[in-house]
């Protein structure tokens, strides 16, 4: 399988992981995800992420579910692995066991204790150095993390450490660190530069010369549409089909819930079997169903008015 | 000048603090300010409020912006004034000075040191005999305080404290924390709920029971909107007006960006002579500021299709 | 092996993970450790703390550490192991794993996120039904985890989880909290309490009620000595002991640097062969160096002198 | 009087606002403690400390305080008042009107949603350029104000603005820092290091460079001993005199009972005559006041022996 490169573009969707409802990983459903995504336009997917429910699995479960997305993909575009942890021997073997599976790179977060810009630099220095060859995307998720890297230190970092190839921004939006990235003789190279955040300020992030997305929200075609707008020059009428599912995105952003609405949303699609999250988990009330009920309807009513 | 009361409904516009460009406050701006809210529907206004510029100002600055806004108002209006501070002496003295003024009510959020239930209601507790018969708000304001009360202890104190007599929800957006709160036998009698959040989940909010917003949004007429369409019986029209002023709403949630897009809006709409802001503040680039010129043209656009 | 129950008492060490200077695990350390805290009072030990490199193993080694000490304890002592994860498929499967290996107990601090009385209750409430008839430790420490756990919270979920044995307090020091535990009415049966920090409050936490010491200072004999001393009723000699402890026990207590020190002080002292850390680890400068060898050398003139 | 400069040394005592039983300001008690701090060795006194009882005073009862203490001082050694605030506008009043009344320097720490180096540097060059001639002390507390500045970005601040002329060491302990600072060819001038942290690392901190002490046990005595026979060579004898005072000054420093053992401690060695706290702050009970009783007790035998 190809391996990264700052090249990557376009709509990186973040997988859920499908459960049943006894909690026991659902290979069928992420078969029927996977197609899913790459029909609607994903031109990458990635797994494990942070927010999700990574996490919640065992080192053998998240071997098998790499494994079988991996499978699946069978090479049709890349796919990143979130490999983020307390320490250098769990993202170490964590990562030779998805590269070795063919995953075309790892994503890697700061630990929550990093503050200083030495600190962080550091940091990312130790990690590359321990992945060698193996191309990885720095996640830069303040809100989440509780850490802030500066513009300057990111430039800096993916300047000297030439397999760091792509940005996951998500610092809610930072547009800002988007232009600054983009200017003038601040990076050596382009890297590529793909927004988090839900997918909640795409077309702005693609404006200040972002390459896409890499986030999870249950209608990827959205952010497909977004992007292909952007591309055409036709960025009006890809605002108007942003707008569209803008109600339904925000809905989905709310901390905490996010993931049941998402799970939820493309159980309703037929996407996945079952929404079941595993424990410690948010259930989704009888009222919050009832409103993305809601927001589906109206969203595919102005969908329809849009043509 | 009458106290607020449970009764409290509508919107409530949090005011910004005009600046001249020399960094002065602005009275004449603070005046237009004062008529534009109120002739856009606001029932009543809030005032130095935390994620605004109040700390920001000296006690004097403090006490003169409020004075001239009472005067402004003079009594067609409650005014809620923001009193949250380290200590009680500080919040004394602020209280009885706006009360003196003829502020109909003061706002407390909890300190960020604030953990568990039995802190938060007994600091509601002490808070409570400070005030004496002044009526307050309970400002929820999770994502900024960092203290979250849980629905049980909001239930708590406002059931034994009868001067609390309005919550400020802020819970992002904390949909089940309304529904519970308006469950039948929870609270002893039914208090005010104000949405905050820049009215973000309003149409949600006041499915579950909210009786309206109490929020900073540049153009208020959409809470007041969303607000008269739910009591009239019009919802799905609510949610089209709604939804034509999201795309602004979400530009304006930027955290730490979010103040200075208002302040431009507002400049941009005449109703404050300048977008000044004190230091510590973020500037406003010319790339967002572009964008929010460009959100401004498609909503109108948008809010001219609906008619 | 036994298993833990509410009668645990003395000192349970934390143990440290010995590492080669290349960084691969040193298991004849571990040995001559375990060895070496038996024979200095240890009436249990504790692995896989929160705070040491636990996070910094793969499953694979975590499994060969544990089965390695407690292949030397052998049934000497009860051995509890840290399993705090951020998921319950984690937390699971590691407790069986420790369990077989024939654990006496594990450890679970709650996860950074919670907040109100309410999660945390629920959040152990799931962990008691996870773990089955796993006996289980409550790990209270907010200084690391960012959670403060009320007394009251602590009784309730103690009270009504006959699993939950024991707390690690670790409360910074927390000593009305102890008082708060141990006075009539409060617990339904007399739950056992460890105490952490390093010892630096031992003699008063024994005084308040605590049970012994569950933590990870170079010398473990400073708390076999104060519980000892305490129980004979001797704590004037006990301080004494206590006192002349103490100033190296609040230079290892140092944020960041702690770890570092105690290697190096149980490296000193012949325990385990080698200071080595891994990344990412703070190395322990010569002149840090220097001031724990002068801290050890005063320490023996003063215990010389108390004879 | 004499502004601060960059040989400010020995132990500048950071003083407690002493109030009547009914919480007013007791000038009596302030009169006594500053005689009695001036008496035991105090070079310097630092009053309205962050971590004090600052945030619990008036803008007016703060004048009254710094008046009456600047008042008692007349000009013996040199006041430093602490004038952190969120906002620009408060830290420039209260700077105006302290150095007015005769304050030698201010305090600033940084506002804790500072994170980048960068964010950090442009706000003490803001900070700077409002103070204008005002000399300041940059106080560094990372445990209280969650903002970890790193070495280098002191050593930046404090070569470019002249007027920052001490750092206030509370790095927890943070002994490298010092070192780094004290390194050949990092500063252009020598700046003065005063430390923090109750006292608790003082004989390791002068070692290392520091010039001295700023801040508040009880026993001022014990950092005016350490000092002086740092200074004299004799620090055998230092440590010997610090290690008696260890135990309580231990004790004092637990975090959220600190100032109430503290002012404990002064009323019952007649310094102050009330150990009253301002709401919200915790009461002492009665077994941690015994605890104290005790230490002392110990310390008085222990320093007798040392003769």
């Amino acid at each position: 399988m190809a391996r990264l490169t700052t090249k990557a573009a376009g709509v990186f969707v973040i997988a859920v992981t499908p459960f049943h409802p006894d909690c026991r990983i659902d290979m069928e459903s992420c078969d029927r995800m996977v197609d899913f995504y790459l029909e609607v336009g994903a031109t990458g997917l990635t797994v494990l992420g942070m927010m999700g429910e990574a996490p919640k699995l065992t080192v053998d479960e998240s071997r098998d579910v790499v494994a079988r997305i991996l499978s699946r993909v069978n090479g049709r575009v890349p796919v990143v692995v979130g490999v983020s942890a307390p320490g250098f021997a769990q993202i170490d073997a964590l990562t030779r066991m998805v590269m070795d599976l063919g995953a075309a790179a790892v994503m890697v977060a700061p630990p929550g204790t990093l503050r200083t810009d030495d600190q962080i630099y550091t940091y990312y220095t130790q990690i590359a150095e321990l992945l060698g060859d193996v191309p990885f995307v720095l996640q830069d998720f303040p809100l989440a993390t509780g850490v802030q890297i500066s513009p300057k230190v990111i430039a800096r970092i993916m300047n000297d450490m030439p397999t760091c190839v792509c940005l996951k921004h998500e610092d809610w939006p930072g547009l800002e660190k988007i232009s600054f990235l983009r200017k003038e003789g601040v990076m050596n190279n382009r890297i590529s530069i793909l927004c988090g955040n839900g997918g909640l300020f795409l077309p702005e992030e693609m404006a200040r010369g972002a390459d896409g997305a890499m986030t999870g929200f249950a209608y990827p075609e959205m952010m497909a549409s977004v992007v292909a707008h952007h591309h055409s020059g036709q960025m009006e009428r890809g605002r108007d089909i942003f707008d569209a599912y803008l109600p339904l995105a925000r809905f989905e952003q709310q901390p905490g819930m996010g993931l049941a609405i998402r799970k939820y949303t493309l159980a309703k699609r037929g996407i996945i079997a079952h929404d079941a999250l595993r424990k410690p988990g948010a259930a989704l009330s009888e009222a919050s169903r009832a409103e993305v009920d809601r927001l589906i309807v109206r969203q595919e009513r102005r969908l329809a008015e849009l043509g």
